[in-house]
């Protein structure tokens, strides 16, 4: 399996793979930028024999706020006609920035209830295509609750082979209902225009995005290092109880050097900005060095664009 | 009665008492002050044979923003020696400003569920003193419903002489809890400083504040003057829609001039900065002359006062 | 105005009528019975120079399971031509019981939200004729909250006088459309099913209604007299102790001998058996002389007619 | 691996392992009676090189309203001396059935939150003695998501390698209170208690219970058959229909031929008796051939033993 290390779950999905005896190649990365789609094309040319049976591209990274580039990856798959399959985590994007699991050729899709469908942890979803369930069907790993077949079969009696989470069924329904109300065009300009916002206040306030690549920069999560020396565990602890807001940390390898804002899901202007206040006081509070007037950059942004 | 035109509700509250046939003196106001001790002491002081029977007094006026001192109309009672009953409606201070029935000796306090005590509206308050019962007993108005002695009768068991609002009764357990958890000095500070970081805002916008005295400002609330020619009707129409924000509107003879701003109940940080951030978005878009920066004025009280 | 002595609400109303000043003819009752429209024709005919202004009638009588013949009261109107008002308190038999205001030309209905609304307690409901505004617009009592014409003027607007409970109001909108969904004749056979599957079980017991009229019996819920020497709030002590249902207990005179089964509301077949098996529980641990079979006989009835 | 063919979930787990490429060994059986613990013991005695590595049970068959005797499961593993790890399921005995992991030295329990944890359905638990931990760590089956060291180690931070339904973390919080509070001993006998009664309603109705061992009979579940020619299907949609009461339907072999009622988690005498109603009422409505007085046997039960 081709993989990229473009962050921390990117990581953990090599890990976990490694574990069940795949063997992954992990291209190197620095959790700044996404899957490189010219290094997936030199990768995938110079596999001759067909080697590598799957890529795995992190669409979104929710450990740094970085988006992949799933077409360009799709691209050097076509470009070099391999016939691996392409498998991309949407954890953090589904229904918060624009995926197209058909339209980009993708073959599984990995999805969950507890991020852009507004839900409690809970399920998951995957989106399969027919080449990947003739390659599970062939596959020699052995697998019972993660095998699709049972899932598919049950499925159409509008059944499931286990218990189902029922109540989040329900809820999956109505989030699937308000996302289709307000089209879902609209709502990926809504985290698009929050998340622009997001970066002026972090820019305003003199810190630096951890997502080097602007074209990657993700719509749903912003990560921001701290100055050297400062601690994110102390700053998302102060801000959590002064003001009752959770902040992301960092995960893995960037523990204590970066905390993240989520600004996905149902979310409007003054809870962004509320959020980004109570950043902007928590920076202070804990002494982090910036420039005031985060808050007031990301407002300007707002009315600007409303 | 003797009674105050310090605001709509004081104003709703004479109106009510000669719907019943009392005589009220209500005294002139401009909606911009509280209750003139001076004033108060003046009638009182003219009143030789006692005609008055009560003083009433809005303590915080819920139309206006502004907040009557109660202990100097009390002290005007005791100069002159009057015997007149202090009534105070406590709407929108009870638990969200010092208040001090007893300590003020006041003799019938109004309260009620869906202000300062954070629950929905379905049941009113009264603390009633000795006196104003001995009063109630000899009264002659017509009274059923409103009358205290079933109550009063009916809670020596715990009862209520009609159906009570039972889930409000827990309601109002939970939030007494959480007051007292907090500690009410606690409780009283943080709206007085969350009121002073909004009247930031409201300077740092070039806006000016209905209440005209500083010892007077409201705690749980604060009223907007617009400009000349700017009707807040389309202000708050623009900030709901956009922001899902709900502000207070002009009442009575301020509608159309004045908006509303509450900062009482639940309220921290930054709910009460994004509420601030929908406030200047919104005075934006609807082309209300004012300079930005009323957030940020309001943010760094918050820094400074942490 | 003309009363009647139904039972406990009946009596309160004519309580507060008289604490109001008013002049209350209230016809004796035994609280076994609805109003009687024969009594009722007798003193409007021998009232010739119509001193008697309203008639007051308590469609359910919540206190003993008695439903009175409003149509038959009117009829009596009707036929010695009074000019009287026609009140009546629908409290427990609006949403559960036939009831028709414009048809049976009822003056003023009054209602609530905590019945066959399914709702908390915290609004009233009044339905008011032409005739009875008119009435209002020249009475003398001293009325503020209570007066109509606020509350209908401030209405043709959309909005109330006072605080409103918006919560119930959204709560009441889902309410009726669950009760309309249903079809009302429905809502009501079923309530109707449910009373006689009810008596049944009383009847095998061997323990005696209150109520003694039989085209009088009420559908929204049935009260039960206890033999001699058995205390009721004994019975009702142990079986919400053991079965956490709650049952009505005697109120007013009835203290003590009678308890009360609600079948109003959202309830359907084993709703309606576990309460009573609850109530056949309790009958034997409490030492009720009774025979079993109680919940038989209703379950009978139930299956006899679904 | 040795399991127990005693109902659609035993039947499961053996697939669920072959499909994995353990080797098992499925004792067969007719789903009416628990594992037998004579032939466990005599598998065990003959397997003097231990290739079996594993005994699993279904301590409460959820299908079958049938309760494995694990005690003595436990007994011959011991009298054989016997290597093999003890598993065992009480996905439906969790919280309703006394069972005890150390007590009788099981190696991996398997529970979940949805059944007498009274939760939504949303996570598995695992009790795990040292001797399953060792045998994991040389396991040479692949699997990540099920491995437990991650978790483990994750835990003792109070983390979770993955994101964790902290919803019902919450909730399993407040059920364990609910549980300890009234004590486990009380609520294995409660519903032990509403399964004897719950037996009685069904030998009133005439109708066969599916477990024929006396002892096995489960305390949160009652599976009952339906003479030939009835299908349970028809039954439960039409109790679902009308009374709005779910019950289970029969899986596997069993489908058409057997309902199940269950009486774990929350319930109270009339809530049972509720649901007994519902049934009596189903059973009359569905021509099913039946005696009536299945409701009055339970009353009787569960009056002699308040």
């Amino acid at each position: 399996m081709l993989a990229f290390e473009t962050g921390h779950f990117a990581t953990l999905w090599a890990q976990m793979a490694r574990r069940l005896g795949l063997e992954v190649d992990l291209v190197p990365g620095d959790w700044r930028r996404g899957a490189d789609p010219a290094v997936a094309e030199e990768r995938l040319a110079a596999d001759s024999d067909h080697a590598i049976k799957a890529v795995l591209v992190v669409h979104n990274e929710t450990s740094t706020g970085v988006t992949s580039r799933v077409p360009q990856i799709r691209a050097a798959l076509d470009r070099t006609r391999h016939p691996a399959l392409l498998l991309v985590d949407t954890i953090s994007s589904l229904g918060s920035i624009d995926y197209r699991h058909d339209e980009w050729g993708v073959d599984v899709t990995i999805g969950c209830s507890q991020k852009g469908l507004m839900l409690p942890p809970g399920f998951g979803l995957n989106a399969v295509s027919d080449r990947a369930l003739r390659a599970a069907a062939s596959a020699g790993l052995p697998r019972s609750y993660w095998a699709w077949e049972p899932v598919i079969a049950a499925n159409a009696d509008g059944l499931w082979p286990y218990t189902p989470p029922t109540n989040l069924l329900y809820g999956a329904r109505e989030a699937t209902r308000l996302l289709l109300d307000e089209g879902l065009d609209a709502v990926f300009a809504r985290h698009a225009r929050h998340a622009e916002a997001t970066r002026r206040a972090v820019s305003a306030w003199g810190l630096e995005l951890l997502c080097q690549v602007p074209e990657e920069h993700s719509a749903s999560l912003t990560a921001v290092l701290l100055p050297e020396g400062h601690d994110e565990r102390k700053l998302r602890t102060l801000v959590l109880d002064r003001c009752n807001l959770s902040l992301g940390g960092g995960l893995g390898m960037l523990a204590g050097r970066v905390f993240r804002i989520g600004h996905l899901g149902d979310l409007n202007d003054p809870t962004l900005l509320g959020a980004l206040s109570g950043i902007e006081l928590g920076l202070r509070l804990a002494g982090v060095p910036h420039r005031p007037g985060g808050v007031s950059a990301a407002l300007e942004h707002l009315a600007e664009t409303a």
